[in-house]
C-alpha cells in the first residue's frame, strides 16, 4: 500500500507487525489508554541497593525475550549499555529487545551481541557509527524501529513499546532510588529521555557511580518508580557527551545560509517579545542562533524559551536575559550541565513534555521557530535524516519530526550540495519528516517556501529575500553536480520509520551490492 | 464479619460496595494495574484558556453523577471548591461525588449542595467543621469514604477512586496549564495532594488567579496533564492556610509530655546522624520538636529530613543546618511557603511519594520517628482520630496511619484526659490507625510501650524512663474521671474508614439521640 505521502509500505512487516500508514501529521488521533504497569508494594525496611548488575539480573529474573531500555544522555560517553549487555551475555540470556533512545559509536559491542543472538531486536530514535553500518548490512533479522524523541515517549506511554526492565544511568542516586542528572563526576544534565522508561517499565534499575545520602535533592526520577539501585565503577565519560561542534561555523557558505535563515525568522514577524526558538548543535544551526541573537539584542527582544538539545550558546543567551527560560530535554555540553544544575530558569523536561503528540500539549507545540538540518529534501519538502545517499543508516529523526510538527515556522538549512551530491531530490530515499511540517528550505542559492505557506512566501519576497521555486534550486544543483543515480535496494526491510504518532512514514530497505 | 483487629464490618456496604476487611498493616498486597486514562492528542495552536468556570463545565460536558476532585492546600482559606460547586448547582447538575482531600469549615456550602442533591457522595481524608457535623447527623445517604493521605493517592493511582474532572486550585499557572504553588498572591507552597488527581483524572482544570507568561517556572504539575486553564478573581485566602498554633505550647502538662517524647526518641538510639522526623503543627508536637532540636544541637547531629505538613519551626531547623532536607507534601504556614519557594533543599513531593503504600517505596518508609496525636487510644494501641467521644466526626487520618506504618518509632502523645474523659479505652470508638503500627504512648503519667516492642520497653526502662502498662494508665485516668459511658449508635453507617491499603479498618455509625 501507499501511505499519504506516497511511500510504498507493506501492510504487515514481519518482526514489526501490522502497519498503520502515515496519514498526515495530525490525522491519527489516539484510541487507547495509557500503559498501566502492575502496581507494587514496598514495606519499610526493604533494601533496594544491590551489589552488582549480575545480582539485579537474578533478582528481577531477567529472561530470554525481554525488552531492556536505556537512555542516551551520555551519548558517545555512555558506560551503562555495554556493562549491562555484557552481563546478559555472560548469563546466557538471548533474544533481547534493546530500547535505547539513541545509538552511538561507543555502542559497537551491540554488534557482537546481535551476532551471538543475545540481541534480536532494536528500538531507537537515532543510529550512528558501527552499529548503524552493521544494521545497514542486514545484521538483524527483524527491522529496527526508528522513532522520534516524542514518539518514543508516546509509544511507551501508550504501551506500544512495552519495557520489561529500564536501566537508568544515574549520575547521582540515593539508596532508595531517587535520581538526578546534575550531580556526581559523570553529571549529564537533563535526564529527559529516561522519564517515560522510569514511569512505565515493569522494573526500574538505577545504575550509578555516585551514591549520596538519602534523600537526594533535587529529584528528577522518584524513588517510587525505582526498584533497585546498583553502584558501578563508572556510568560513563562526560567528555563523550559533547555533540559535534559547539562553535559557530566559519565556512562562508554556512554563514550565508545561517544569515538568510535568521532573516527569514525576522521577516516572518515571529521575532518579537516572547519569541521561542529551537536549534541544535552544529556549526550552521549555531550560526543561525548567532544572527538571531544579534537581532534580538538590537531590537531589545526578550524571548520566552529556548528548547531542545541545549548548548552553551543557549545558556549564554539565557544568562544575558535574551531568553526567560531554557527548556531542556538533553544537554549537549558542559555549559548546559552547569546551567541546569544551578539556574532555576533552566527547566528539565521529559521527552513526553518536550514532544509527545499524545497528551494535553507538549512544548514543541509552543515553538515559534526551529532550525533543522537535512540529509536530503525533496520537492514535496519531505526530509530524510535517516539514510545517507548511499542508503546506509547514519542518523534518525530524534526531535526532527517533533519540532517540525510543533513550530509555527520550521526552517531546514542545507547546502545545495552534500558530499558533492544535490541535496534536493524528486523523492528522498527515506522520508523521515513530512513536507507538510516544513515551511522553508534555506540554501546558499535561495529560499524555497512550501507552497502550502503561500502567505509566508509573499511576506519573505516582500522583505526582499531571495524566494525561489524548489524545482529551480534542484535544477541549479543538478547543473553543478549532475543528477544522482538511484541506488539499488533489495526487498529486505532493515528499519521501519515510525512517525511521532505511531504511523509508518517510511521503511528502509537494505541496499543491494552496488555495481 | 470481623476484621483482623476485631471491628465488626458488613461485607457489603450500600453506597460503598464490597468490603475488603483490614488484615494487618502490610497484609494486603495489590493485585491491580495502574489507572490508565484515555490518551489525548493536542494540536499546536489549541487554546486551553477559557473565560469562566461555567464555560469549562460546558466544554468538558460535566454531567450528573460525575466525580469532581479538589485538593486542600488552602485549607480553611480555600476559594475554589465553593466557586466550582456553585456553578454546578447553577447549571442544575446533580448526583456529584466530591473527592476533596480534606474538608474545612470554609466548605460549609457543601451542606446545601448535599441537601439539594447536587452532591450525593463525599470522599476525603479529613473532615472538620459544619460539614463534619452535618455528615454526623446523617445528611448523606451514602457513607463518606475516609482515606489516608497516602491511601487517597493509592486509590487514585490504582483506579479505585476514579476522577472525571480534577479542579486544581493553582496559585500560579501559565496559559498552557503549567502550575506551581509557590508564586502569586495566594501561594500555598507544596501542591502535593493534587499530583495524583492531575496524573489520573480524565479531565484536568487549572483554576488560577495568577496567570503568568509561558513558560511558568518552576513547574509542579505539567501542561501535558492539564486540559483547561481558568482565571478567576481569587483562588483563596492565604491566611486560611495556617493550621492551629504554630507556637510551642506553654501548658506545663503538654511540655512534660513533649519532653518525655523527646527522651523516648533519644533513648531509642535513633537520634543520631541522618535522623529523620515527622511532626505536625500544634503545641504538643512542636514542643516535642523543640526538645528534639535541643538534643540535636547539643550532640551536633545533622538530621536527614523533616517530613509532613511543614511549619516555620521545621524551616528554621533546616536553615540552621539541623536537617539536610525538608520533604514537603503540604505547607502549614507562610514560612513553609517562603522556604519551599526559595530553598532547593526543601523538596516538594506528591502524596504518592509521601505516603502511598503501593509503589516502589514512599518517603514515610524512611522515617525514623513520628509524633502523632490521638482522640482516643485503646489498650491494643489502636488509635481513633476520626470521631470525638460523642461519636461526631471531627477529623480523619490524613497522614496519621501512613506515618505510623512507615516510621521505625511511632509515638502517640496524649494527655490522659481529653475534654475531661479518659483518652485510653478498652476499645476506641473508631479505629483509624492500627495498634500494630504504634510503638509508644506518652502521657503525663508515664509511657506505655506496645507489647510487640518489648525490645523498646527494655531500652526505655533501662534509660530510666517511666514505662508503665497501658492498663495501669487507663486505671489512673478512670480513677480521676470515671469510666465513660458508651454512646448509643444506630445501624446507619455514615462513614467508611479505609486503611491506606484500601481495606476497611472500621466504619462510623450514626449516633442515636442520646438520653
Amino acid at each position: 500500500m501507499l501511505n499519504s505521502i506516497g511511500r510504498e509500505i507493506p501492510d504487515f512487516i514481519p518482526g514489526y507487525g501490522p502497519v498503520k500508514p502515515f496519514a498526515g501529521a495530525f490525522s491519527f488521533p489516539p484510541d487507547c489508554q495509557r500503559q498501566a504497569p502492575k502496581v507494587k508494594m514496598t514495606v519499610p525496611g526493604e533494601i533496594k541497593l544491590v551489589t552488582s548488575l549480575e545480582e539485579v539480573f537474578k533478582k528481577i529474573a531477567i529472561t530470554d525475550g525481554m525488552t531492556l531500555s536505556f537512555h542516551h544522555h551520555f551519548r558517545n560517553g555512555d558506560g551503562v549499555v555495554n556493562q549491562v549487555l555484557a552481563v546478559a551475555a555472560k548469563l546466557g540470556i538471548r533474544n533481547l529487545k534493546i530500547a535505547l533512545s539513541s545509538v552511538f559509536p561507543v555502542h559497537e559491542p551491540l554488534i557482537d551481541h546481535i551476532k551471538s543472538g543475545v540481541i534480536t531486536a532494536l528500538d531507537t530514535n537515532y543510529l550512528s557509527g558501527p552499529v548503524a553500518q552493521a544494521i545497514s548490512q542486514g545484521i538483524l533479522d527483524t527491522p529496527v524501529v526508528l522513532r522520534t524523541h516524542g514518539g518514543r515517549a508516546r509509544a511507551i506511554e501508550c504501551g506500544q513499546l512495552k519495557i520489561d526492565v529500564a536501566f537508568i544511568a544515574a549520575p547521582a542516586a540515593d539508596d532508595y532510588g531517587n535520581i538526578n542528572g546534575i550531580q556526581g563526576p559523570t553529571a549529564c544534565g537533563s535526564l529527559g529521555y529516561a522519564f517515560a522508561d522510569a514511569e512505565y517499565a515493569d522494573h526500574v534499575v538505577a545504575v550509578t557511580d555516585y551514591l549520596v545520602e538519602y534523600p537526594l535533592s533535587p529529584v528528577s526520577i522518584s524513588q517510587t518508580r525505582v526498584d533497585y539501585v546498583v553502584k558501578v565503577a563508572t556510568v560513563g565519560d562526560p567528555k563523550g557527551i559533547v555533540s559535534g561542534t559547539t562553535r559557530v561555523t566559519k565556512d562562508p557558505v554556512g554563514l550565508k545560509i545561517a544569515a538568510t535563515a535568521a532573516n527569514v525568522i525576522q521577516a516572518s514577524g515571529l521575532l518579537k517579545q516572547g519569541f521561542s526558538f529551537q536549534t541544535g548543535a552544529g556549526g550552521a544551526s549555531l550560526a543561525t542562533a548567532h544572527f538571531v541573537r544579534q537581532m534580538m539584542d538590537k531590537a531589545g527582544i526578550t524571548g520566552s524559551f529556548a528548547l531542545g538539545g541545549i548548548t552553551g550558546f543557549m545558556v549564554e543567551m539565557l544568562e544575558k536575559g535574551l531568553f526567560k527560560n531554557i527548556i531542556d530535554v538533553q544537554g549537549f555540553d558542559s555549559e548546559a550541565i552547569r546551567s541546569i544544575a544551578t539556574n532555576p530558569n533552566h527547566i528539565e523536561v521529559s521527552a513526553n513534555v518536550y514532544a509527545s503528540p499524545f497528551n494535553a500539549g507538549c512544548v514543541v507545540n509552543k515553538l515559534d521557530a526551529v532550525i533543522l538540518g537535512a540529509t536530503e529534501i525533496d520537492t514535496d519538502f519531505h526530509v530524510n535524516v535517516v539514510t545517507g545517499s548511499d542508503g546506509v543508516i547514519m542518523g534518525g529523526s530524534g526531535g526532527h519530526s517533533d519540532a517540525a510538527a510543533g513550530a509555527k515556522l520550521t526552517i531546514v538549512v542545507a547546502n545545495l550540495l552534500r558530499s558533492r551530491l544535490p541535496v534536493i531530490m524528486d523523492a528522498v530515499l527515506t522520508a523521515t519528516t513530512p513536507g507538510e511540517t516544513i515551511d522553508v528550505l534555506v540554501t546558499e542559492r535561495g529560499i524555497a517556501v512550501n507552497p502550502k505557506r503561500s502567505d509566508l512566501a509573499a511576506i519573505l519576497a516582500a522583505a526582499g529575500l531571495p524566494v525561489v521555486n524548489i524545482h529551480e534550486l534542484k535544477q541549479i544543483a543538478e547543473k553543478i553536480a549532475g543528477k544522482p543515480q538511484p541506488i539499488k535496494l533489495s526487498e529486505k526491510i532493515i528499519a521501519v520509520v515510525e512517525y511521532r504518532d505511531g504511523t509508518i512514514i517510511d521503511v528502509v530497505r537494505q541496499r543491494m551490492a552496488q555495481e
